[in-house]
């Protein structure tokens, strides 16, 4: 048996690529732990640890067979197929990265769940204990990231229609923000004043993570191509002009609609940039990601607003921007990928429609199955806060140390 | 039309060292919030992160074709040339990496003007406010960042007249440091008192960013290459060798003078040798990058040491240690570089000629330029910041959040 | 005189590895701060950084050599070979990276030299001034690190007997864990109370510094492999899933046990686990990692728990989660990797006697010396920290700026 060769420089660029993946989970516990409340931090940083530690253990034992294992009937792979990493080898695959070994798509992908649900802690901050969050994790990649990565890219129906997704516009972003949008209905309002809510703890920390996050998105985007190649270059060049697009639309929407904007505007326009524009990264050019961009300061701006007027409690706006962000970003492929070099196979209508389409399916669909993911662990057991732990802030209680 | 082959190693390898510049200029924000007073640290942050929307977008509407167009009498490059990205390809420009996309090279370069403009904030610390900062960026860049670069790097009359600059220590670091002075002694000294101004508001923050400052700088210089050759080795050697070297030569140099050292100089130490190696990187080996270290510990340690006797309010000391390190560094050039294997077409002593003259030329450019725009902005708006402000720190209203 | 050819890929890969590793002296020095007590942060941080600028030095002048020059007697390199970078060349070394410059090498090692007495900054925290610090660095590297280092590594007695260690489990982890107890049982305990010894001074430091170390481990482990390829993927998996492993084995033995854990029992875990895999890392395959991670979360646990009982004021535990962890790793080397084909000329239990044998002798070695150059010291000059220090914290003495 013959097989491809690996090339060291894409070899190279996916290790890195992966790396830098890995360290947005922490980069992203500094962002929300330092925008939560104060006595938050610990626990929304510990939670984000955690889902490396159990989401690496289920993509091992069955989730990464679930995601791209056999396609059954457009729904889910064959969890068995690489089931304890059979067959997850030192050679390439050839639909999953011709040029690495397949154990590299193995860990890239893998770095993709482990931070989907962390991006909904700064969602229900405060209000899910340990014993909730922990479940919370184990169904949520179960029941919602294995399936809807099979969908997209694993071979299941989406992908079949010709719907895409580069960097997980739809299969991270808007199930997180969907899913986010299910657990602070179902989970309701935290009891302490709302003025109080908004405090937040440290924005030094905030601004770390946000560099962090920053630097590791153009792994997470680049490494979508997976190839050190002018895709992985386009990528990473519409990944920057879309943040600063973003951040600087941000500011001006806010500036005009009087409020004026603060040091977190800065930091929150900028992460709108990046997440509309992770579906697109290496179907667009970066002239595209100007537009983009702008077009994400002002969608996502407004359902911040919107979610604002609705009193819903969402801690860190994680529904707004990730969810509406990657929301929009996957239709505005129907929109700027058809036709481009970086996309040839694409009819424009048609695409159009199959990413308007997809991404509504996948956002009701992780918008039901998280609501009935709660309601379900709630029918059993107790996985809320007390009013309490809520006002003194959940770093006492969500550890059980004595 | 055909096209030169991309080498996915050296593609790989400026993906990755772009990302890595892009991370300093949070690293720099958190290095300069740190060291910053008290109620500054948000607005230092900030004005990093902001310059990363404004740069960006004045990158692609004109700024890369100012730096890197036709060239125009030596003076300017056209800035229809690249006007929106038109003909940022995918395709290797012979002349700016022939091996990657020249969107590539867009990119890195890019990241380097995002960060020369937030090296100034540690000089004016506290003293502008919003509007001044924005004109500031915008104008600086216009007028002094982009003609600097095409003199040096894009086909000005520096680089005819064989002027060498591996990594920026002219196009960047002289810039900044002597626009840093202009700043200070056009904008005066603050109204709080010296023994105030000097309190660090968080040393962890500065330590943090210290350390990201370092692993962003080995992309920055080992960048300077353009491929994953010996050259990008021999910069990351010489790199790594200055640092430490000038970090304990500075140490050595405060405890000779009697004043003994903290923290502080730890870390200031280390920037003066990356500073100072910048221009140098890939054209002298490591073992000369051991002399130039020692030399940028004891020039940065007495220009700090002037500074002070002078009484100029340089908050962080950016002129000290960007400024002497970058401008002494380009010099060095002429003395170490010249018959080295790394810079073979070089004639010594002409060379040497060249170096000193061109520095001296943009030093005085920066200054005098910095000054003008300040003073043309003054006589305009009010863009510094009032007593109470001041000493209240200028947290509580660089920002407009209502 | 005809060489090696350089690989860009292989190249690439090298350099950010090593800058990846240069990254976690910085990212150790806030875990190690973060845990410290409070006003002890700065002079933890500071000892880190220290390290970079005395061991670039050594390592520069002779240190290499007596590392990997000709091998005297299996004991010692000749530090003349390579003294001042003599032939550390930009051409390829065909046993040390046959497809990188030989300078990428000297750095990559340098690397890992700098970080491992920093890695025992977190066992005698407190206890040592800037004088005993800076001694305990030239002589602990001298003695102890770079012969060490040329056993297993250099062309030593150990590497001709066959013993094995990927990417640094004996050579660094077992040689200060247990360096380590040697400072802690000679310096003796700090005279603050229990319970105050152990009140962590910034939990959100040391979470960034935990994140900052997973990232760069990457590159350290990925590196061992001097390529970008099968090997240098497969260490990436096994240390990942190593990580993983051992952070949910050491959650459930803590909960078993029946104190429950805090955030700092995941950052520690997760450490647990990377230390454990370093030595194996690019020598077995992932799902073997999975039993080596939980290895290292029951053995490391119960090294603490040890360490508790018998009252060693090991103030970071070092030696339980460094010197054990690592000291079981390479020993799993035997039994995981033998018949492997990533190490195929192992015969099983040949190989497992090695390893045991050698890392029987590196940790007594490592031990022994560290005693008596710390009693050899003391017997010179007071190197100890006084009570009221102790109390007050070293920060305010460390330093000697007046």
């Amino acid at each position: 048996m013959t097989h491809l060769p690996i090339d060291t420089g894409d070899t190279a660029f996916m290790i890195l690529c992966t790396a830098m993946v890995c360290l947005m989970t922490p980069g992203l516990a500094f962002f929300y732990g330092g925008l939560a409340r104060k006595n938050n931090i610990l626990t929304i940083m510990g939670q984000s640890f955690l889902s490396v530690g159990i989401t690496t253990i289920m993509w091992i034992f069955g989730g990464f067979g679930l995601a791209f294992g056999h396609d059954i009937g457009g729904i889910i792979g064959n969890p068995a197929d690489f089931f304890l990493m059979r067959h997850v080898t030192s050679f390439p695959n050839l639909f999953h990265g011709a040029t690495i070994p397949f154990l590299m798509f193995f860990l890239y992908q893998l770095m993709f769940v482990v931070i989907t649900v962390p991006l909904m802690t700064g969602a229900f901050a405060g209000r899910l204990n340990l014993k909730g969050y922990v479940l919370l994790v184990i169904l949520w990649n179960l029941l919602i990231y294995f399936p809807v990565c099979h969908w997209i890219w694993g071979g299941g129906f989406l992908e079949q229609l010709g719907f895409r997704d580069f960097a997980g516009g739809a299969v991270i972003h808007t199930t997180a923000g969907f899913g986010s949008l299910a657990c602070i209905l179902t989970l309701g309002q935290r009891t302490i004043p709302l003025a109080e809510r908004e405090k937040h703890s440290n924005l030094m920390a905030a601004a770390i993570g946000t560099g962090l996050l920053w630097f590791g998105w153009f792994g997470f985007n680049s490494g979508g191509a997976l190839r050190a190649d002018y895709q992985a270059v386009n990528a990473f060049g519409s990944t920057f002009t879309a943040l600063a697009f973003a951040m600087i639309t941000w500011l001006i929407v806010a500036k005009v609609k009087g409020k004026g904007f603060d040091f977190v505007d800065v930091l929150t326009g900028s992460v709108a940039g990046l997440a509309t524009i992770t579906p697109c990264a290496g179907y667009v050019e970066p002239k595209f990601a100007i537009v983009i961009g702008i077009i994400a300061g002002i969608v996502c701006h407004a359902a911040v607003d919107y979610r604002k007027k609705k009193q819903w409690d969402d801690a860190l706006d994680v529904w707004g921007v990730h969810g509406m962000g990657g929301f929009t970003g996957t239709i505005l492929i129907g929109i700027f990928a058809a036709n481009s070099h970086l996309l040839t196979e694409s009819k424009s209508w048609f695409l159009l429609g199959v990413q308007i389409l997809g991404v509504i399916i996948v956002a009701i669909y992780a918008y039901v199955l998280t609501t009935l993911i709660l309601k379900g662990i709630m029918h059993f057991t107790q996985i809320t806060t007390t009013k309490e732990e809520q006002e003194k802030g959940l770093d006492y209680t969500f550890f059980t140390k004595k």
